[in-house]
């Protein structure tokens, strides 16, 4: 099987991680990677990464022609077009925008401030979190692949709300993220000086990634959540650790939790439980996952206040963009997820 | 006024920087800085930065003379010894170890581990936290200076637990340090090709600093807390960023937070608030702080949860160590608190 | 005394760092600090760390009232028509720029690709390097403070120079300098993740500072120089490092060259000899000077090949920068050159 | 084919890097990763990176079986006892220490400090940098894999020494390289809070990889060189850039430079020159190489003084340590040099 892609925004961080994977996928072939601004500039010269891999330049979304799958990668509002005009055609959409992601139409201006301009095609779209709805994915044309902090939340607690163990209102995600996660655009703050060594609380409260982890934990455990959710920015270039402080609706002990996470987790290869005795890597650890689509979980239960610490990790541009976007295509053409992502992290790094 | 100072355990990053400023404190001359690994060798080769202000070399601390204040920057544990010897002498005593934070006995088994060795001396000593306790440490001879961490956490929520606002047990603390937090020593955790780069959650139950917590917070709102506290170590040598999810007993506005922590900190020159509508150092940015003694706080209320936002930062080597140990002395010898050390941090850095 | 000072051009890295030292230094008073773009706006919106030492606002230029002395922290090329002004009313000018750095107006084409505007005004200026010129700078109303770059590279050399020990031709200059050394303008090159963790050569030949130079050593020397100059941006904020590869005209022990440095620096008390047999920190270290005006130097003879290895260091926002202009005040006004700038800087950092 | 492999000494970097590549080759089995100090123990536990694809332990030398081929990953000094073991099994053998480098037994004493325990088995190794012997390696059963900043340092200037353009006593070699250079093993100049930021000459003269890159261009040109070269730790863990500052025996045009480069790597596919007229990735740049085996080499010629400035780069693990390493063996067995590790490295990183 060869799948050709196009890739609609591929000058960013998401597109140019998403190409990394594609170039050396042994299924599938791209046809032609947009971008606008760069229209007619070589693609390795914006991602050098890529020189000897690729030789083609970027072209106008105007000129390309049909491929089996498209890849949106354009901002957030903006991929409702495409998508419209692509459904027509008969091409698999995988969207890495969040245009296609909260399910409830109410949820646009609620967290985006603004009404969804297609708010029937809402439906259409499976929610492409892997590890949670594989099943819907492979059989869908459409996947709306979650935000990368959404990501790494909603897998750190799915295992328990699926369990209903979750106090809709007593979870408090605490995470920290690393700067590739504002993407190429760039002004005073993401300036290095101003930037580098930051340990930054940015948007303490009301960050939109909050309404899809309300929705997914919602819909696993049957109730409905009210996520105390605070993103920080760290010094790191990729990666996210989303440590969530949560009170259970009952007591369980640590036995349970690791069957409860072992059980949810056994079929999905890309999820590791990190959770060690000893050694300085004995819980997850985002830089260990740069490159890679790995999703790692680690947990602690506080005896001294009733709390569990759930600690996940990966790789906002890859298993929170652009690796996600690939296992999802792998499902939907029938492969296994793991194509063209097997590989392991480096180590120091 | 000269007051003669000897620092007991002057190697560690505690005893250098508490070292580093009082070389230019004007009313301070150092009469002994001790280290038995290091006695006879030059203080600079150790610390570096010290190379035109000290040309002294570290004695043991067996040869030392009586001095006006004694600094006890020895490992935790090792303190008691050195106060029962100077308490005698009428030498004012500075303890940079934990071993007289806690008032209660108990709380020594709980927290640390092990019986205190002299529990009747935990009531003759002040717990050093001036914007807390500054009168009571213009008074005293004898003064604990707080951990780094339970510093920035006491002084973020210290002014709802005086107002009786906190619900003792709706208090996460999500607290982000860098790596000199962990001292001089060294180990595979702490070389450089593991430790760059890390978001790690290296205790997330259980940490020692939780009990002063509770101590304070609890004396000062007249309750017992529970408190979920969680550490983790992120890129950056000095500083600490807490981030403060707390659930509050009653409604209230922004504009009374205002008021409250304004009130209550209204005669501390180190603390400043920092909140404000835009800019990209709108709240509390720990690495602005490296080399200061300012604690810095900033608030945001979550009106889709019910959850206040408090982030408070400190250079966990100054306000968390070195610099509230001279902030103490200055109050214990009446001079005002700012001296030696009213001067900006860095930016950029 | 209370000299008071205006900065013109108050907003970037340079005009900040100097606005830092002025601040706490006991004999000045800023009466203005300008900037057209921010004019009416709270200094410390731009320079955080400014918070509780300065409540005045920016102001135009054009609203400023005299003072004993200004300092120009304006673009290259822009300072001229400031200059003239001042000039005439008798103000001392300490020129942050490189308008008026080189002597010889032919060089302005050469290094900088324009014809100088004022070519007359040149002689007229001493090159504010207290080390080289202390005598002429105490007696001067106007001084241009060198680059960053050409500061570390002049002060490394200059002993030798004096000796007449440089082979004219025989000098390779490898600077490695942080991020900071390119101001507070950004671009996608200092689009943090683009310019964290860099190793890069951004101007492997041609540098503008060489000029300064090759000035600067061969006025020393009574020779031509032809310096082989490459910088490189490295991960780090503040700080510059040279390592300067240089041939000798004769053969010289060791033990000279410690005579010869310590000779030609024995009144410059910013200067330290960095040279120890062991020790990690046993050579120059850009780091520990973040915030301080010293220069290190260290050196090494390479017995292997006819070479000698000089390595300076300096924090290029202080020494090279806003220390310096501050330095070259205090001499143009007969104070000790130390004063407002006697503090160690940090260690760790 | 499938490959059966020991490595020699797997718990450091070098070991790790090179495990980390073997587990995804496709025609290699990993039959025995030995470490005396971690036997028993999960290989995981060391390099966390390789969980989910290895599941055995480390073993004790003693107790592993024949394979086709041996890494050796041992201290320097360590590997010729081995060597001797396996030469006469038949077994191939790629030895990472620095053993079997110089052809020259006085190399030895003079640039290691002692005589080589073994020098006639020193003609039996071939210098394992494929770009230079790619021939000789094919036809090879034992192979010494260069040095990592020698690696680069060699690669940087072999075309030009295979023209006989290089004046062999006008090379500075001014080579910048991150911590993970060091190894595994850790003190307290490895501590993260002393390593961090650095821009340190560690061995401003007299390192020990001087030696190979002396021999290697002397061979090339036909004569005797003496390397002006110099090593600087700096912020980073993978990678090494090396500025070469050279004095040419001849004028030569940019566009020769361009000739003579394609024409020597033009059946090199790890090497790409990197030489751009914009943009911030214009020269080499080693971040962007982490993880590959890449060497990427850029130039600028110098008209203002007579001089060429070359610039190359690697992953110091990879293409300078176990990358390199794999390269060979896939030479040795017949296999395409890039098999296993044809992949870009990650941007933004």
């Amino acid at each position: 099987m060869t799948i050709s892609a196009n890739i609609i925004g591929a000058s960013g961080y998401t597109g140019g991680d998403l190409l990394r994977i594609l170039v050396t996928h042994p299924e599938v072939e791209v046809k032609a990677a947009t971008s606008e601004r760069f229209a007619g500039e070589p693609v390795k010269k914006i991602h050098p990464n890529l020189r000897s891999f690729v030789d083609y330049n970027f072209v106008s979304v105007k000129e390309i022609k049909e491929a089996d799958v498209v890849f949106l990668c354009v901002p957030h509002g903006m991929a409702a077009p495409y998508v419209e005009q692509y459904m027509d055609s008969g091409t698999k959409i995988v969207d890495l925008s969040a245009d296609f992601r909260l399910h409830n139409p109410a949820d646009y201006p609620k967290w985006y401030g603004h009404e969804h301009p297609k708010p029937e095609l809402l439906k259409k779209f499976v929610y492409g979190l892997p590890e949670l709805h594989r099943e819907q994915i492979k059989k869908s044309n459409y996947v709306a692949c979650p935000g990368c902090l959404s990501t790494t939340s909603i897998l750190s607690l799915a295992p328990l709300a699926k369990e209903k163990l979750l106090d809709p209102n007593g979870i408090v995600i605490d995470a920290k993220i690393g700067s590739s996660g504002g993407g190429a655009a760039f002004d005073i703050s993401t300036h290095h000086p101003e930037r580098v060594g930051v340990v930054r609380s940015y948007k303490p409260t009301g960050h939109r990634h909050t309404g899809e982890i309300e929705q997914e934990l919602g819909e696993l455990q049957g109730a409905k959540f009210g996520v105390a959710f605070s993103p920080h920015a760290v010094e790191l270039v990729r990666g996210i650790l989303a440590t969530c402080h949560v009170r259970l609706n009952k007591q369980v002990k640590e036995v349970d939790i690791w069957k409860i996470y072992r059980s949810f987790y056994k079929d999905s290869p890309f999820v590791r439980i990190v959770k060690e005795k000893e050694g300085h890597y004995r819980y997850p650890e985002p830089k260990l996952l740069a490159g890679t689509n790995f999703f790692d979980v680690g947990f602690e239960l506080d005896s001294h206040v009733n709390r569990l610490v759930v600690m996940g990790a990966i790789d906002n541009l890859v298993k929170g963009s652009g690796g996600q976007a690939v296992q999802n295509m792998n499902l939907m053409f029938g492969l296994d997820e793991k194509t063209g992502m097997w590989r392991p992290g480096l180590h120091p790094i």
